[in-house]
């Protein structure tokens, strides 16, 4: 989970509606997980290249969150994710969602297994899967993490 | 649409939950339609007999909502349902969402075709299927009425 | 509630979220009326002129629903809306959901009371909100129905 | 966030709603919070004695989630939840969501500060609300951590 948003290279607007808002006057927090999960479906679409949903072939194992400020409505957010771990059967995602204005609201991080539906079991990340993540976030280096050259 | 509870022979309590609630601090709206829908799944499983969720093998058509009170967190709603029409390929069912207290909250009326997925295409209501209904909220005159003895 | 979209003179753009997809495949069928809300809170904005939530200063009385398509992931929803009747304390909004290629998906109607929330009571539509109203989508004629010229 | 569910002494039952459940057959993942939170609230209001929503005075800064089994419709859940930092601005929860049948569905914890709304800046924990939690599930040793006795 990273805060510094220097290196996302895809971003995703999401508006903010009404009913996202809860008593508090701000978006209920368990949003956080769905305005992560257009970005990631977004990239899912057209970094990887499957446009159709049923083509989301793996599971959430893992999700981290931190609420920096409050997400208001009306207003259109930017949500920045990014594969920061590719592992062989698994991967990781960070994210940032920020107001229109650049201010950073939430910081996250969701961990996908590769999933077989058909089968009932993980499965390897597909080679032309890990190309396509590796070609915009790579390239990633032992262990699965981002190289530093 | 009805408002007097006198004749639901099915009732099914539901939780409010903290996030159904919205800025003006009751029940958003749309949640009308949940809790009915929570009722209704029962009154399938109970009432029809078809305990699994894929045999959900109706499309809804038409709803109508009338809110008369706010629903508040916490409170355990008791939601009435009844088939109030039964026709060829279509059902009619009325509801009424009311307070632990008594008091009438939402009360609303939903339109059912029953649809065969696999088809693609409306079907007649299955005879065992008619016959559960009737059996609890029957009989139903010419027109698919309830019959007025 | 109409179905025809020619004299329709707002519309809102509203983004399907994969969130808003049930076990069917399609959006549930409550978020008929979270897209509706996207739209008159917008014509709320836009045309009435009050730009902030708070001043969201009417309650729901009735909402009617007809679902005559599903609604879809990924897509870009257009929803138009407007004021239909106008009273003195209440007035009614049609409403029609299309897909991005035209297709009629939900159309509907809600019915809007005006509230004081520190009174606690209902109130008449202040003046300048009927005169907003009547710029865009009037005249009025009597019983507050569009005036067929 | 711990795994076993031997240490905790407030439990909550929460129903999964059909809406829950998304195109992949089991709830939405960000359903995860939703359930936490309604053991929560219950604990605070229970545990902690302050009945009314309003009384909820702190803010949510981080979740960590993680996703053991598939939530399943219809079902209703075990939420256990119990402190298990308390710190003199912040406290930190722990919690599982079970099935009837006892299996561990998802695990996690979130860390929450005390907020005061009115003057818009963070709190001391009140003496009275960590009395309450010290009760139940203290005692809390150096560090806000439970003492190891």
């Amino acid at each position: 989970m990273t805060e510094s948003g220097d290196s996302f290279r895809f971003t995703c607007p999401v508006d903010v509606r009404f009913k996202d808002i809860d008593v508090g006057g701000h978006a209920h927090h368990s949003h956080a997980l769905v305005y992560m999960e257009e970005a990631r479906a977004e990239y899912w679409r057209q970094v990887v290249g499957r446009p159709h949903s049923e083509e989301v072939d793996y599971i959430l194992a893992e999700a981290k969150l931190r609420f920096h400020r409050r997400v208001l409505y009306p207003g259109r957010l930017e949500v920045a994710v990014r594969v920061a771990r590719l592992g062989k059967r698994h991967f990781e995602m960070d994210y940032e969602v920020r107001s229109a204005e650049g201010d950073l609201l939430i910081s996250g991080s969701t961990v996908q297994v590769m999933y077989d539906y058909a089968a009932g079991a993980t499965r390897a990340i597909p080679t032309e899967v890990a190309r396509a993540i590796q070609a915009l976030d790579g390239p990633f280096g032992p262990g699965g993490r981002p190289r530093e050259d």
